[in-house]
């Protein structure tokens, strides 16, 4: 019986790997991946490559993964299941955790720099946000999720909330939050084809504002704060 | 003038740094760190080593912590200054990138695995959890923060919580938490100190549960649900 590696791959520079990622994609003969993993990094695997990617919301292909993981960890002594960003972030790296325990297979989780954190804007920061929340955009199967309990951070980043912003939009605005706040897209953060929108949330809700997914999706203080330090920052990299 | 990379050094383990994070400890001449960084993260470095390590709370030093750096980046080509876990989750980068910035030293932002995932426990989950938030226990300067914002998300993170944790506990059942919710403390994560502590919500107000800082504090379904399944991995480490 195979020993199961849940991995996380992070935002998509492949230099944001962390070593032990690294390692493993190079030792394991066989890496089961997400749609979302960049191919960059995907060119370090050495073994077989399996893609087990799934469209957004998509849930039903859960028991398939189930059922590819049980059979490659019955074949192969190490296996790597690969998830964009963290494992334990919208990964569900949870349901697998549980389902190859239940089934007898040794696991190990190795975590990953978290999208959340990819954006390039700090999420917190002194007198601005003293804490922050992240929720996604949509639910496991589809649905829309509750967005009450983290309306009211000071930082609020949504993931897989691209496609369904003008809802998302809506909604903060319905919970409370400014219309004039200003917000942040972040469409493949960290990659070359990287590209940053800024609007307001009230834009944002009229429908106004064009993302591509997938794109982060920052909403707070520190968005105002900083990003024309980002747009600065990138600048100097060019120049550098 | 030098380029200042504000690194994020991940949890403990070394081998949950960036590939990026592991090149520039090996190539810079200098780096700047905190206290809590792990001695084996340390142990990379090739250039010198300057210990900038402020308390928990401490905020005065900051503004030393910004003159050392403009002092390094006069002097050398390539500036690491090394922060634990992420270096924009509480790790005040906003400040030193805006002060560096303002004074004309160009600058890169390398995140890293923050602690807040570090925990072995699953953030998100089916039906448990479809986000979470992370607040500090601390503000700058020492103050008490308001947890309004943040008590009802399904999976709460408190970061530098451990010594205010009855606090914290009272105040989160104030704002309508249940007392009997198990929350969880990891003491030093993911290095050969890890110390794990469950309580209910209830026992951690009434002062009647031991932990020793530095150390996660994390409430919510999860937990409940999931370290059982960390526990049994533990089991399986050691005998794998």
């Amino acid at each position: 019986m195979g020993r199961v590696y849940l991995v996380g791959a992070g935002p998509g520079d492949p230099e944001l790997l962390t070593l032990k990622a690294h390692r493993l994609l190079k030792e394991a003969p066989v890496v089961l991946h997400d749609r979302l993993v960049d191919e960059r990094v995907l060119g370090l695997v050495r073994g077989e490559r399996v893609d087990v990617g799934k469209e957004e919301g998509e849930g039903d292909k859960q028991e398939a993964i189930h059922a590819l993981l049980l059979r490659y960890a019955q074949a192969y002594p190490l296996v790597v299941r690969l998830k964009g960003g963290d494992p334990f972030v919208f990964g569900r790296g949870g349901e697998e955790l549980g389902f190859l325990l239940a089934h007898g297979i040794p696991c190990e989780v190795v975590p990953g720099v978290t999208s959340a954190l990819a954006s390039g804007v700090p999420l917190t920061h002194r007198g601005l946000a003293h804490g922050f929340a992240v929720v996604s955009g949509v639910l496991e199967g589809g649905g829309y999720p509750d967005l009450a309990p983290f309306a009211q951070a000071p930082t609020l980043l949504i993931l897989m909330g691209a496609k369904r912003r003008a809802w998302i939009a809506r909604e903060l605005i319905r919970l409370g939050r400014n219309p004039l706040e200003l917000c942040l897209f972040v469409e493949r953060a960290t990659t070359p084809k990287e590209r940053r929108v800024r609007a307001t949330l009230g834009a944002v809700a009229k429908g106004q504002v064009v993302v591509h997914p997938p794109a982060l999706f920052l909403v707070g203080k520190v968005v105002e704060a900083f990003e024309p330090l980002v747009q600065t920052l990138k600048t100097l990299e060019v120049a550098g």
